[in-house]
């Protein structure tokens, strides 16, 4: 069970309900095992077509079973919107401007309450869903209360809970009330264990169920793994080839500095930007030779802090090109579209890959990047991403609070020779195709009993 | 030797320079202590009279002697603004908005080598100043690399280092580089002990200490109390009177909610306003018979940041006024000079004294309020602020961030009976009541090791 699904329906042109890849990270991430379980997928329905879906029955779509839950349109966005992203991703990310969020009053209050009753809708639904004895794996934090209901109600059921992004520290955990909190770990500590990117995050995870709940939660680490079959073929697709020679035609034989996130304030692009602006301005030599490729989309635009900073950030980026463009070379190439396979092109491209998030669940494109790159590009990659855990012995590490230093990085990753290149790539390679999907979905199996 | 001293000078119209009490909080709290010993004060000149006063030699005023720092003008304001103030003020009371904050760019670096190059210049004073065997108390955040050189160089020296405000918790000390957060704790760890005002935050620096530099420090906590003797002074002059007299033309028989505070981020004006718009709103009675007096003065407004803060401060109170007020009542009377007879004043009127920092070394308020407050009126604190440590048992507590906790609160305050209301304000007073400036200095001496 998760928020989004893998596939999301759209009515074609003859009026047939088609299921399409859905959006959003986990549900890339998850799609490629969904097809290869018997199980039954609940999530909610986003789209219209994904309601109608809903309405005609269960739906199998491409050996993948759905049910679909139509809640409240006003409850779940204010349960997805004000609490799962403008208040539990901003705790476990750290991005609260503390003087003047969170705000918790009664609209706050209010949400909560819709929260909970979304939650509770999951519930219900994975109990009628369920046979006896099934395996249920939740996940993320847009579902956290789910469990303690699970257990009560259906405690022949064997469910665990993974979290996708980091997970607060226990100092931030006094951030919300008492009794939020204390919900919020009860629910997460009634399945068989929680499962975190990397023993960062679990540990966090355990310190705050030692202080709010006084006990020692059960947790596992499960990094995912990139889904590397899916995108090779990804790649060897025709769009993917133009997409590959519009930015040849682009970038010529320039170095290319490449990004590609979410518009989101915890992948920090605003200090990428400005690094890169110092790397300009204190090495001449480099004006007119680099691009900043920025593949990067947007995200929960009806949040008002992720429309301000998607502002923030094309502005700092239109003040850098002002700052050093000449004709013919553009010093930052924006792109904001979410196109799967233009991103796919930009990874075999690079020369570095900038990953430098202030805090990050995992980062995936970190993983995907190396396995895809055929230039021996070199991977700066922030400390405070989950896969630092696993590519920090083969990456260059960034302090993504350090402009300076992430600008002293740029340049070195621009001046390695070939033979360092060969070597940190390879070793990148080997620690990011260390695991795929398939391993994290038998690790979660056998932390629930079932594997 | 703290970066204030606790008088400033002034030139007065026939040319004399003359001592008067310095701004800031430390420099108000230490003025007492600095009369009753033998002690020589080194500080930082702030006013151009300061200056002057420095060049004419060692000062002796009201029986202290001072010694006044001139450092170089460019470079102190870039370690005092940029670093004491916009990093490691933000950094221990949690205010960085870290998607955008801190930006440690070359410019930071730059401020970074001047609040070294600042703190070098204190020691170096204090080197000069002090007789061999002497004990050095060092003040606060803005001089905390000073320890390592007079451990080294002035080994016969007896010094304690000690913090004003919060301590960082260990995972937010991560967001400085780990060079600079291993300067500032080996600077803060060379002392013989490190004091702070409640055991919280020296813990916060003990782990800070175990994750940074492997070591285990010596820490004491030592509050400081109120000057009660020198507030009484101030309530019974007729400046105070006079301020009395025309908050109670104010006021009038209504009911008073207070609050005194810097316009600072960290002390949470924003939900205490909208705390007060939520009170009005769901309880109707208290419209026409309440006020909110929010004395309030401006503080730091060339940072940007404080200037922003204070708009929005403003703007809100505005709000609420706009919307409540009736002819002859205005819900929030907004006071914004830095005047203590009018904040003595206000404290002895109060019925809700309101405390509700988001962080706080102390909060000498919480302490001071009810030791004067004539009405027995009600304590709400924060449980974030230090003081909470000591007036827990006794003030009603507050979570910072929950707005319509918060009003609730006030709700109950208003409403306490008369009984509760004096066995309240007795348990609070004694509380407060216990420690003076004196022990505080004291505390400092023994673990000096000077006692």
């Amino acid at each position: 069970m998760s928020n989004r699904g893998p596939r999301t329906f759209r009515r074609s042109t003859d009026g047939r309900l088609t299921g399409h890849p859905g959006a959003g990270g986990l549900a890339s991430a998850l799609a490629p095992v969904a097809t290869a379980t018997n199980a039954t997928w609940v999530a909610a329905a986003i789209t219209d077509a994904d309601r109608q879906a809903a309405a005609e029955g269960p739906i199998d779509d491409n050996g993948v079973r759905f049910r679909f839950l139509t809640p409240d349109r006003v409850r779940y966005r204010q349960a997805y919107d004000e609490i799962a992203n403008a208040t539990l991703w901003f705790l476990n990310h750290r991005l609260f401007d503390l003087a003047r969020q969170p705000r918790l009053d009664p609209r706050w209050w209010e949400a909560w309450e819709a929260y909970r009753e979304i939650n509770r809708c999951f519930a219900v639904a994975v109990m009628e869903a369920a046979p006896p004895g099934a395996t249920v794996l939740v996940q993320d934090y847009h579902l956290a209360l789910v469990g303690r209901w699970l257990r009560h109600e259906r405690p022949d059921l064997r469910t665990v809970h993974f979290t996708h992004t980091p997970f607060c520290d226990p100092a931030d955990m006094g951030i919300l009330p008492g009794q939020v909190a204390s919900e919020l770990l009860t629910g997460l500590t009634s399945h068989r264990a929680c499962g975190f990117h990397t023993s960062r995050w679990a540990e966090a995870f355990a310190g705050c169920c030692r202080d709010v709940l006084g006990i020692e939660p059960l947790t596992f680490v499960a990094p995912l793994g990139p889904d590397i079959e899916g995108l090779r073929e990804v790649a060897q697709s025709a769009e993917c080839a133009a997409a590959g020679s519009r930015l040849e035609e682009l970038v010529g034989d320039r170095r290319v500095i490449l990004r590609v996130d979410r518009i989101e304030p915890s992948k920090n692009l605003l200090r990428g930007f400005l690094a890169f602006d110092q790397l300009l301005e204190s090495r001449p030599d480099w004006r007119g030779r680099v691009v900043f490729v920025a593949v990067v989309y947007p995200s929960r635009e009806h949040l008002a802090d992720y429309a301000a900073y998607r502002v923030e950030v094309e502005e700092l980026v239109a003040r850098v090109n002002q700052r050093w463009a000449r004709p013919g070379w553009t010093p930052i190439v924006l792109d904001t579209e979410d196109n799967l396979p233009r991103s796919v092109a930009a990874l075999t491209r690079y020369d570095v890959l900038l990953v430098n998030p202030i805090r990050d669940g995992l980062n995936l494109v970190a993983k995907e990047g190396p396995l895809l790159n055929g230039r021996d590009g070199v991977l700066l990659l922030s400390r405070e991403a989950g896969a630092w855990s696993e590519l920090g012995t083969a990456a260059i590490g960034l302090d993504p609070f350090d402009v300076r230093a992430t600008s002293a990085a740029l340049q070195t990753a621009l001046t390695m020779g070939e033979t360092d290149r060969r070597d940190h790539a390879r070793a990148v390679r080997a620690a990011a195709g260390a695991r795929g999907p398939r391993d994290w979905l038998a690790d979660q199996l056998a932390a629930a009993g079932a594997g």
